[in-house]
Formats: C-alpha cells, sequence, structure tokens
C-alpha cells in the first residue's frame, strides 16, 4: 500500500499541485506551507520514485557532502579530494555540517523529505541504526568516507595504520610503549578508530610478549587530555620508553608535555602519531599517513558510478603508510 | 542592445526550449548540448534576469561558495561558521574549490554561464580585475570573507592583528624584534595579509625608535621556509631575542629551529604567532586569534541580507585579539 502525493497533499491541506512544488524545492511556496508538506511526507514515508528525484537540481546531478567537523584538516582533505572529481563530472557539490548534535539530529529528521540531492557522501562518521534507517528512506545512494566499514564506501584500515606506528617502534628495539587515546574526532579522530587502535597496540604488543597492560591510557580531546595521558604514562612505575597517540594533534600535545618533564625526544622517549597532519613535518613528528585525497577523490568515483548504475560499487580499504621523521630513536638502554 | 535567450539558442544550433533547458540545468539534456549551450551563452555574454536566476534550485535558494584551500583549517573554520546559519535559512550550500590554478581559471571561465547559484561568498582569496569582472557577469551578490577589503564582505584587520603581536612583544621589553614572512596561504596566510603584516611589524618598531632593517625575512612556504628563516634571523651579527611569524604554522617551524639551534623558548628567544591555530593551545604558542568562525556566521548573514535586498550591506572589519601563552617571555638582559 504505497503512499501517493495525493496522499501527503491532503495530510498537508494543500492542493497536489502545491506538494510536487514544495517537494521539488520549487519556488513560490510559502516557507510554512513547504513545512507542513516536508512534515506530512516525513510522517507518511513518501518516498520520490528515484526518476523524480534523480537530477533533481543542476545539469549533471547533485551531490550532498555530510561532514561532521570542517575545520578538522582531515575533513577538508577529504572534501579537497572529493570535489574537483564531481565538479570534473558537472556535478554540484552541495554541503551539509552536522557538527553538533542538534545540527545532525535536525539533519536526518529532514532527510526523507529532502529530495534535493541525487546521491550523499558521508564523511568521517559512523552512522547509528536509526540515521540508516533515515537514509534508507530517500532511496538514494550512499557512499561513506570513513574509518570503519560498517556503511560501504571507502575506508582506510586504521587497525593496519596504529599496527604501523607500534611495530616501528617494536623494530627499534623499545619494549614498554605507551599509547594514548584522547576521545573525539577534534583531535583528528574518526568515529570508530579508537576503538582499532587500543586492539592494535594491544595486540602488537602480546605478539611480541612484551606487557601492554596499563600502558594505554584513554583521556578527554584537546589539549589537556594529551597532557593527561603524558602524564599518566611518566607516573607509572616503570614508565614507557616510547609513546603512539591516537593521532598527531595528541602526539605533539605528548611532546610539549615531555618537553616540560625535561624530557627529550627522541633521546628519552620516542613519540609517533598518526595521521601526517599538515604540521607534523614542520614538528619532525614521526607518524602514520592516512590517504585522505585519495579517500575523497575515490568516494566521489564511487558516488559517480553509484548515479549511473544506481547501486553502490564495492567497498574500497585503502593502505597507510609509516612516515619516519625525527621523533623516534632506538631507546636509550639499546 | 541586450541578448536574449532565441540569440543563444541559435548560436548553440538548438531550440529556444532546449537552450533554457539546459541554461536552467533541468534534465534531458545531452551533456554535449548543455556544454554548447553553455559556452553559446558564455561567448555572447547572455545574462538571465535575476527573477528568473534567483532561487534556481533549492526552496530557500543557493548559495555557492569558493574555498581556495578546503583543507586548510581556517578556511574550514569559516566554513564552519557560515553553513549552518545558510541551511538553517534554508538556503542550500554548494561547494566550490579553486584550489590550484587550473580549477580557479575554470571556475571563472565557466562562471556567467553557471546560473545554478543566487549568490556567492568568496572565502580566503583576493580577486583580480578579470575574475571580479566575470563575477559580474554573473548579476547575483558576491560576498567576501577574506584578509583584504577590495571585494565587499566580513574582513578582519590584519594590520591590527599583526600589531597586537609586535606591541605584545615590545611590552615585555624586546627591541630586536624579527619577523618571518612565509608566502603561501598553506602557511595559514590569506591573500593580502603579508604585506599587512609586513608594514605592521615595520611600522611598530619605526614608532618605539628600534632597528627594523634586515629583521623582516620573506621565505617561501612549508617547514623549509620556516627553517630558513628562523636560520636567517639567527645568522644576523646581533640576532633578535623575539620573532613574529606571519602565521601560527609558521611559529611552529620557528620553535623547532631555535631547538635544533640548542635555543629555549622563551627563555632564549621569544616567539608568536598569527591565527590560533587549534595546535597552538597544545604547543602552548602565545598568538593572535582572528574570528575565523564569526567570519563566516557574519559573511552567511550578508549573503541572506543580500538575496532579500538584492545588495550586499556594508563591509564589516572584525577585531583580533592577543591569545598570551608560554612561548614569550621578557627578554633576558631585561
Amino acid at each position: 500500500m504505497s503512499v501517493t502525493l495525493a496522499d501527503v497533499a491532503r495530510r498537508a491541506g494543500v492542493s497536489p499541485a502545491t506538494a510536487s512544488r514544495a517537494l521539488g524545492g520549487r519556488p513560490h511556496v510559502a516557507p510554512a506551507t513547504r513545512l507542513r508538506v516536508h512534515r506530512a511526507a516525513d510522517e507518511l514515508q513518501f518516498v520520490v520514485s528515484p526518476e523524480a528525484s534523480r537530477l533533481a537540481g543542476g545539469s549533471g546531478g547533485r551531490v550532498g557532502v555530510v561532514v561532521p567537523h570542517l575545520a578538522q584538516w582531515s575533513c577538508g582533505a577529504v572534501l579537497e579530494g572529493l570535489e574537483p572529481v564531481l565538479r570534473g563530472a558537472g556535478v554540484d557539490v552541495l554541503l551539509y555540517g552536522v557538527g553538533d548534535a542538534a545540527a545532525r539530529t535536525a539533519f536526518f529528521a529532514d532527510l526523507p523529505a529532502r529530495r534535493r540531492v541525487d546521491a550523499l557522501v558521508v564523511l568521517g562518521t559512523a552512522l547509528d541504526e536509526h540515521e540508516r534507517g533515515r537514509l534508507e528512506l530517500m532511496a538514494v545512494p550512499v557512499v561513506a568516507a570513513a574509518a570503519t566499514g560498517r556503511q560501504p564506501g571507502v575506508h582506510v584500515d586504521e587497525h593496519a595504520a596504529a599496527r604501523h606506528a607500534v611495530d616501528h617502534l617494536l623494530h627499534l628495539g623499545h619494549r614498554r610503549i605507551g599509547a594514548v587515546a584522547a576521545a573525539g574526532p577534534l583531535d583528528g579522530v574518526l568515529d570508530g578508530a579508537l576503538e582499532a587502535f587500543a586492539a592494535a597496540h594491544r595486540e602488537a604488543l602480546r605478539g611480541a610478549g612484551f606487557p601492554h597492560e596499563d600502558l594505554l591510557v584513554r583521556v578527554g580531546r584537546g589539549a589537556s587530555g594529551a597532557a593527561e595521558g603524558a602524564g599518566r604514562l611518566l607516573g607509572l612505575r616503570e614508565p614507557p620508553t616510547a609513546v603512539v597517540a591516537s593521532s598527531d594533534e595528541v602526539a605533539l600535545g605528548v611532546v610539549r608535555t615531555l618537553g616540560r618533564a625535561r624530557l627529550r625526544v627522541p633521546d628519552d622517549v620516542s613519540v609517533v602519531g598518526l595521521g601526517d597532519h599538515p604540521l607534523a613535518e614542520a614538528a619532525d613528528l614521526t607518524t602514520v599517513c592516512r590517504p585522505v585525497r585519495e579517500q575523497g577523490a575515490e568516494a566521489a568515483r564511487m558516488v559517480l558510478a553509484a548515479l549511473v548504475d544506481g547501486a553502490v560499487p564495492p567497498s574500497v580499504v585503502l593502505p597507510s603508510r609509516l612516515v619516519v621523521r625525527g621523533s623516534t630513536a632506538p631507546p636509550r638502554s639499546a
């Protein structure tokens, strides 16, 4: 028993022509009326036919990009890879910031009534059950560019990335390797990556037969989180000779805290970050580079394929690579 | 003698109905045909009437945002301020990256034929004569969110920002204050800001009766530019006791180079950055905060006003403020 446009119009108390104009995003509809029609469509779970919603706006179609943290450099880098590929194909790129909880709730609440895009790319954020349900109601292809693989799309193997970091320190001869895991994407960590980081640290040390208990500390975001993490590791009875951080941002905070404790990097303690932040080179920080621009470009190619075929191609996992700089060295005892 | 749609259709060799569909971005036009029509419109400098182009796509209109460097944190922060204000007003935000010269040339070449937006916001980049001419052909409101004031919009007083930095060092008792000016927006410096930085440094030192010749060094971008700048200042017969950098990114590179020369910050040399980068707090860097999120939000409010009134409101200049952290102290001799 499928819902028709007439059902939506009746519920909203408008003519079918007005309901069509409102849902199509066309002019000459009062804002209050548009809201009422969208709400009725939402309540009835009315889904515009793919033909009707397809190529809704621009000449080559319209792709919405959902971005949790626009000011986070890695989200910007994904966008920098994605945008030229889509625009090169004549596709318009619409930006949807969902930075705070309110914006996110509002975005997904509006979604099924929003017929303005032909496909969506979701950046660096894991969707919950409810959010995935809302996306399905839109009946448009959705491609993820994120850390975890629950949503089809382009992913980076975060477990392998963290292993690169820990294995590098093991190869240098370190046995006591601390890990600082900071919560939150504002520290450069995308949703889901933190558990992979913790697991990789534990497995690498256990595999080498070295202790790992107490050597992983979980802290809050920002400079204070990084300082707290470094402080807790330094306060151990036997402090680590090396530290991996869940992001370059956290690693630089750890370096700062070590400096205040009169410990030199890498002479006294080695430090590895994750991400290859634009400032990592200037800071001479050893890190693991995630191919974020390529992630964006690949997500764009996938969404273009989906616009043609109607189905999202199989997921892709991109490799990361170790970048050795001056913040790591063999332990003093070696 | 104004150009009509019929002229464009004739030149492109299509019916006026097809020309209208192509320029309106509607479906059922072959890509090659669309291209031919847009090219004809471009060659004839055909301008769609404001009424026809207005509210071209989304229910509340469409604003294009032109961004030179998506991965640069300050551009992301401007977007983070801008996007929720526009979306809150029911306006779609379309993203146009113009990061490299080719993308920029293509964007401005396409522009007059591009009827897909009702207004534009141009981020962090100065437009040349030709580019401003292309924008005028579009006959839509254009708001700048940039350092310099040639284009109406929301600006930050870069001269005052640099003065905050130099004056802070003068108040601490420094007389020999070096300045490292790094070219390029990838170092966090928006177009036009660099000249303001150099002038502010010169004027502040001259006003205090202190030497300024040789104390400003201009370098290339990235970690190597910052290292070269710091190296040149350290190589002076009488090296400075403090350094201001044209961005926090450059300042952190300067701190690194000082460390390699076994000079401590701030004990031996004070360092001030510009921008209040997300990592400045973790690095304990004294800096000058530019209100980039507010700049984006204010630009969004201006463009919304322009969509209603048809004219861009008067330009706004936002203040910056000094943020004192641990990288500055009185000179050793004081």
